[in-house]
């Protein structure tokens, strides 16, 4: 994603701490108590400018969601969704993924989505794909047992990369569409990135996989 | 592919006991015997008109190679191919993969391959479709501890439904490609269907998986 420089950004994001939480370490162990119920958390890494997460808020009200962006230029407009539509099973962190066990607990988490996540191509980069093995290990750790992630990518590079990178790492594939667009696959829930690119006709690749039992 | 009927198909293929084996069970176990060293063992499972099978055994005359045919009308185009080159790493077998454990002893064949399999996609055909868990579970049997699979195929479906039961079975994924022909993968060993199809700018999906320890 193309990144403006947004200066004003960082000062909206601290105007709205109803929506981007501030501080959110002092939330690890106890986002039920924030959301205010006992509703099963899921997480989208990398939210970007939040059509996904808003999207799958207001069509499962049952589950909590929560969106990390690391950019404020790009959570700025998923920010811009939330104001909108007051959403109470719906929060976004301005954070680094790396650091996503300082904010859940082991075992916390009982989905991870990752959305048309940057590919990073080059092999020296290749410790920053989202799917690496030692992000797989950090998801472990704050999913429950037999957590899941959901991802889908329109990168065939990164989606060859990660369907070795869940093998090895001992994931179960449970579902796998090689054009999500022309299969069965119903609510689907699109980002806006997915609709640019969906619309040029080219392929999206998706899958489901799922931890081993603790 | 279509069959043709060929009524005098069975008295060629009998006619050259040198490279189509009759009753194979008499060399299980014994298949290094026949061809005269101990190099490693390779299988094609539905070798079709044998044109990968016999380029295989041309380029690598330091594996010996089994290509496996259940129908006549097919198998003597592989024969011709032989008849043509003699080729003493490779012999022919007119069976049935489901019999596989007749004619080989355990962990007698360090690689079998796949091409080209038969989509049976009626979910009802499901147990036909030779990634189905019957399958694996009978390969793992005549495979040496952490032998091979190498498959490709151009039907999407079969190919995420074999990514889902190698996954289930938990067999390790080595390599994928999504788009065969506009990879970097060198040395690929073309089949006369692939050939036909790829002409259409068609993908070919590819996948090598390899079994545990024993």
């Amino acid at each position: 994603m193309r990144l403006r420089n947004k200066p004003w950004a960082k000062e909206k994001i601290s105007a709205y701490p109803q929506y981007v939480v501030p501080n959110p370490e002092q939330y690890k162990g106890k986002w039920h108590e924030l959301f205010g119920n006992h509703h099963p958390i899921h997480i989208e890494i990398g939210t970007g400018k939040g059509q996904f997460i808003t999207g799958m808020a207001k069509e499962n009200p049952e589950i909590n969601y929560i969106g990390i962006e690391l950019y404020e230029s790009v959570i700025v407009s998923a920010l811009d969704k939330l104001i909108e539509n007051d959403l109470p099973n719906l929060r976004l962190l301005n954070v680094n993924a790396k650091d996503l066990a300082s904010f859940f607990e082991n075992g916390e988490v009982e989905r991870i989505y990752l959305n048309f996540s940057d590919p990073w191509p080059k092999k020296r980069h290749e410790k920053r794909r989202l799917t690496h093995h030692s992000f797989l290990e950090l998801y472990e750790q704050i999913l429950i047992s037999e957590g899941e992630i959901h991802f889908k990518t329109d990168n065939q590079g990164l989606f060859e990369y990660s369907l070795m990178s869940f093998s090895q790492y001992g994931l179960l594939l449970t579902y796998v569409s090689l054009d999500l667009h022309h299969s069965d696959f119903s609510g689907n829930m699109m980002t806006e990135y997915e609709e640019k690119f969906a619309a040029k006709g080219n392929r999206i690749y998706r899958c489901e996989v799922k931890y081993r039992a603790k």
